[in-house]
């Protein structure tokens, strides 16, 4: 198995709702699919909103489920400032303000926000991961 | 916002023995960490492992939670055989087999497998989302 992830897929109530979501982000979804997904190419991954029921039918699970889910993603951004500026952006595209951002004890700076389905994201300034022209970020060698 | 993810946290019981199951797999964690948290290189984005206690904590959110998660994390193969390799390897890693691999009705071939902490991967064979070389997955134009 190479180390590598192709997809995150993020079980929603609404696609079409969800997929408005990061496009007011500012985000563009793949022309791909029937409306029943949505996939956002991310550099050399994909993000992908599929119903929640769907997902877990897909994988032949119930579901049903509560509470914390284990799981965040994170955005790292660019400047300290930044960092505010993305979660409000969150914020006014209908996610909920889950912790303001504040200094961290590693030396960085970061908020949480969840999205319309509860789906955790950490907007993060981090110094010592550094993030290339297209995005990509790298763990100091 | 750009289009983008930085790293996927998945938040596990024991980050030791997390981290060793996806060694075993031939992932390779970077020496950055104290312990408390793995990181692993994937392309241009970062997976890590935390526990769960703390990622919840970090996020100001109570541990708890139940069932389905919502979310599920893709690894697409290079050939449709390569499906039943993979999850082979990850059962002998001590994943637990979710749905053995089947033809998808979207022409793929695909199964699911959940790794210790029952966080969920696909395993999927997609003839339709070109690989490259180094791994990174492109959406048809």
């Amino acid at each position: 198995m190479e180390q590598r992830v192709s997809l995150i897929t993020l079980g929603v109530a609404d696609v079409a709702r969800s997929r408005a979501f990061y496009e007011a982000l500012g985000w563009t979804a793949s022309t791909l699919g029937d409306g029943s997904v949505a996939f956002f190419q991310c550099g050399g991954m994909i993000l992908s909103l599929f119903a929640r029921a769907d997902l877990a039918g897909d994988a032949g699970l119930p579901a049903e489920g509560d509470g914390f889910r284990a799981t965040a993603l994170a955005y790292n951004t660019r400047s300290h400032d930044e960092v505010d500026t993305v979660l409000a952006d969150m914020i006014a595209a209908g996610a909920t303000l889950v912790k303001p951002a504040q200094e961290a004890f590693w030396g960085g700076y970061a908020g949480y926000a969840a999205d319309l389905d509860g789906h955790l994201w950490e907007i993060a300034w981090n110094p010592g991961f550094a993030i290339a022209e297209d995005g990509s970020v790298q763990l100091p060698e």
